[in-house]
């Protein structure tokens, strides 16, 4: 019954960059629906549900073409499975973490690969005492065995948990064997360039922005605008 | 001599949350500078390191009064010791850690924290044999421990590192002692309401935008552009 609610306006405008930068979070919000058997959902409720208004969010979904019904409310299950095909969630891409430190080792336990649809097949670090050891069911490599372990598997993302000091010198050997996307977890800073995805993840920055916000809170009402205007 | 350099324009324009977000990275760059001796830079020089165009650095900079001089560029101290003071990194802030799983550890490990000036104090746990023992000079308290904790000590940030399942009795428990800021790596979205200050860091959502990335990559050059107009 789904099927029929395919869009009116399918010569709908391009999806802009910041739609598309929206996704994963509509993405989350609708598998947790379907987790819950929730199937149809109106703009209203996953508007109070998301925390945006009814109308970016009609805005947004409408990109696609309009999933969504005047008194029906958005199919739930299309949407996730539309939205996971743009972003790729689909694609099963297969990943490596290098590093096996404490965030590298987090990272290879942790959901956020498997939720989706990402496979972690191996890990590589430089220590002699980690190095053939196995971490949450993945065997941990000599970086120096990466090039022929790419050269015998596809690897489509080299997640990137290296100390800084390691971490051009790594980029840089990532790079030349034609991984496509790079996750970096370093302070090292990395471009898009070419034919390279890059996500840089600079936990500090997050955390200084979490500051700033902390810092407005504590400053009197009075100077909280105030704040915005000074030299 | 640099004291010379104040600003022509100091009731310049206020500073944008664009801006603001920028902040951070701007900081980053300005400490590693300093960090190699580096005190004066000009905007072309800023603008090949950081990848992004002088007149966007120029524009982002002189919000707070055009620090920069015609042919004699910015002066790093100066510029990184006031980006420091908006964005609240010298305010000394106190945290503790709640969850004392592989990824609690790894960020009570990381340098994250003393980098940007704020002190990670405890850490908080459920688990009997974590709780009473300590991970990276930090003691692990038993999580009824932490009303006890907040009353005697100051407390302004509380990182949630908790399984999902707990995520929301955790923040509900967070935000009722008064803490105002709450960096969360949860799955649970929170949101800033009021009196609180939070940010989510969602692992997942930032996967899928590579993962988008890399398929875009992966698109012949003809339909990369046309998935941008895609239904």
């Amino acid at each position: 019954m789904y099927q029929e609610l395919t869009p009116k306006n399918s010569t709908s405008k391009p999806v802009s960059k910041a739609v598309i930068n929206r996704l994963p979070r509509y993405y989350r919000y609708l598998r947790d629906l379907l987790s819950k058997d929730i199937l149809r959902i109106s703009s209203e409720e996953l508007s109070s549900l998301m925390n945006v208004t009814a109308s970016q969010i009609r805005q947004d979904l409408n990109c696609f073409g309009g999933f969504g019904q005047q008194g029906y409310g958005y199919n739930v299950k299309y949407l996730y499975g539309k939205i996971s095909d743009i972003l790729g969630a689909n694609e099963g891409y297969r990943a490596v973490i290098i590093g096996a430190g404490n965030l590298g080792r987090a990272l290879a336990t942790s959901s956020t690969f498997p939720n989706r649809g990402v496979f972690v097949k191996a890990m590589f670090d430089i220590h002699p005492d980690i190095v053939g050891t196995e971490i949450a069911g993945l065997h941990v490599y000599d970086i120096s065995e990466l090039q022929k372990y790419v050269e015998n598997s596809v690897v489509d993302i080299a997640v990137l948990v290296v100390p800084n000091s390691q971490a051009k010198k790594v980029a840089d050997l990532v790079f030349s064997l034609g991984i496509k996307g790079i996750w970096n977890f370093t302070g090292y800073e990395l471009h898009s360039v070419g034919n390279i995805a890059v996500q840089n993840v600079h936990m500090g920055d997050l955390l200084m922005t979490l500051c700033y916000q902390v810092r407005s809170l504590n400053l009197p009402e009075s100077e909280r605008k105030s704040e915005e205007t000074e030299e």
